[in-house]
């Protein structure tokens, strides 16, 4: 195991009804003035950015808003954000949506008190401060309510970059199942898949000796593969989205990643995907993580075999471990499959013809380094390979 | 699933040498003159206490010492620290030790605030405040270094009482798995079943749809299975030491227990049995947590069968689920037996006739209700019973 630091300080209020108290919350956490940021649609026609409002109203907390933030959230509106913010004083960012919502919260909140151009966080530069962002979370899927980090699109070139720092991690953050029962199928397997991503992406290390991690993410695969059929056959299946939504926050808070290395290549690889195709975050992953997952087995056929045989329950070929292993990937596969999530790139939109581009982009666009992943490094040419794999 | 709060702010460091940045972390977190709190031996003659200073000296912050803690720690030393740190204007309150250590240390934390007799918080009165407190933890086993609560006994009728409060947390902890290197086997078993027992505590509950706890308690129970018989036999696999020691943080800073509720009866017995007989803690856990598996067993055979099959691999008897839930129960016998633990009584000094005081003072002292438990609610006769089981 390596030496690590952990420190994950956000309050978290989980359940039926909390977010009536979130006026309470932003008080306890100093809230004078609070920009609530959000998306549209569904966060006011099911009342809840009313019922928001009113609790804030009841602790006497003024408030601006701002509303319209799209999946893949642009800086457009974040700069809208900081404006806003600046102009009103506003000493407090509350997020009232999903991933997406808070990603882009967090960069207002990092912009909000910087004189510079915020982009210069999602180029570098260390975030020190930020105002306090804390959360109302109606999606399950990203763990924005409980990580340190933001991704932001700039629209000039469609670039994606992220940022990471505590300064980011909210203060508190209101898990309420229920607000997620509207979610359509796709969306809710959308945000499934990206969870048992997180997981994946940590669970693949060379740190040898960390067990304690492996079967804490081993448990929070099971939950996922327990809970997710659930959803999908009914969606308001309260006690499913409590299970789904508390695993989504701990699959990235990074109590799983502690000491040890992660490898992160396929996050790399669809952040691809959805700059060109504007697919769902999730839905690239559905077929980028087993296409990934075919191609570096051979780096550690054991560890392809352990999560096949612990968590998908395919029983140990002590003789041809290799078989346990894919056996683990195709489980994968049709458990994806099941909860209605493509396979292919041509179900997002793709082509073959495409590929070039996007393993280009991938290894050099954006000022990457021609290199990425931290259990089996991939230059352009295996990324080209794994995007094949996809046909 | 139950409506929650959680909150866990403790910056943890974890690794290899890391005591020796001590020094830093209480600058960070603002403190200027510290209480060192540790018990004697082996933290003194590991050279262990010197780096503690060492590192404090590099960052000129003062100090004061207080050794001497002992298991159980004692209301006497603790009346002693709170003199201290008032006569000596302390304002950080560093734990170097296990659990006692740290326990003593919450307790004069609080108590150097506070105007009256510190104990008034080990009789109801809720915590409000108390100076910051900090560890570098030396045994795994109490999860005090990450936890709310503390436990002192009264010299006067070895009254043994406990308080909780966020005001309790940590602000940081040091945990270097090599510190525990040099712990003889039988303590290192004892916080093994320590560590345990905070999980079966939890795990054991009416509360339904808590599959993601349920999920990450088994895989924290594995972990436990699969690397003590390795310390066990060899006291310097640092690999393993790591492993138990973040299970030990896990199993006890209540991720595990969010949304359900717990039980905590075989913590309660077994705390007669430390008192009467000054056993370890964790010794006495070995005794009682079995008998209480036992006597409960029938209240939710289900459970029983499903940890037995889940965590212990026992083959599910679907047409008698209660021979898979017995031998679940068997099993962790066995387990506690391979790693030097007692199973009966007699082995902690007790004898058949002391049970009705037992029973009696578990039911009726220390201002106890008369009944314990939440997954079943036991009476006088049933703890005399679970007792009995114990012979």
């Amino acid at each position: 195991m390596n030496n690590f630091t952990f420190c994950s300080p956000t309050y978290f209020v989980f359940g039926k009804d909390e977010e009536n108290n979130v006026g309470k919350y932003v008080k306890r956490f100093g809230g004078t003035k609070v920009l609530i940021h959000y998306g549209g649609g569904s966060v006011v026609r099911s009342g809840l950015l009313d019922r928001v409002k009113a609790s804030l109203q009841r602790e006497g907390i003024g408030f601006v808003e701002l509303g319209g933030v799209k999946p893949n959230p642009r800086d457009s509106l974040v700069y809208e954000g900081i404006a806003l913010c600046k102009a009103e004083q506003v000493d407090f960012v509350l997020a009232v949506g999903g991933g997406s919502t808070i990603d882009s919260a967090k960069a207002i909140a990092l912009g909000a008190v910087y004189d510079g151009d915020f982009w210069d966080f999602y180029s570098g530069k260390f975030v020190e401060k930020a105002l306090p962002v804390a959360t109302v979370l109606t999606i399950a899927a990203a763990g924005s309510e409980g990580s340190t980090g933001s991704v932001i699109t700039k629209e000039e070139g469609l670039l994606k970059r992220s940022t990471d720092s505590d300064a980011l991690r909210p203060v508190f953050s209101i898990l309420n199942p229920a607000l997620t029962q509207t979610l359509p199928a796709y969306q809710t397997a959308c945000g499934v898949t990206d969870i048992m991503a997180h997981l994946f992406e940590r669970y693949f290390t060379n740190t040898k000796d960390v067990e304690v991690t492996d079967r804490v993410i081993e448990g929070l695969l099971m939950t996922m593969i327990h809970e997710a059929p659930k959803v999908i056959e009914n969606p308001n299946d309260y006690e499913a989205r409590a299970n789904i939504m508390w695993a989504g926050m701990l699959a990235h808070n990074n109590c799983c990643g502690v000491g040890r290395d992660q490898d992160w290549s396929s996050h790399d690889l669809e952040h691809e995907l959805s700059a060109l195709y504007d697919c769902a975050h999730g839905a690239g992953l559905a077929v980028v993580f087993p296409a990934w997952m075919e191609y570096t087995m051979r780096h550690d056929v054991m560890r392809f075999a352990q999560v096949a045989s612990r968590v998908w329950g395919c029983a140990m070929d002590y003789q041809h471990p290799e078989r346990t292993a894919k056996a683990g990937i195709h489980a994968f596969r049709a458990f994806l499959r099941s909860i209605g999530m493509p396979q292919t790139l041509a179900e997002l939109g793709g082509k073959a013809e495409d590929i070039p581009y996007l393993a280009h982009t991938a290894a050099y666009g954006n000022g990457n380094s021609g290199t990425m992943g931290g259990f089996v490094i991939l230059q352009e040419e295996d990324m080209a390979n794994i995007y094949r794999l996809m046909l």
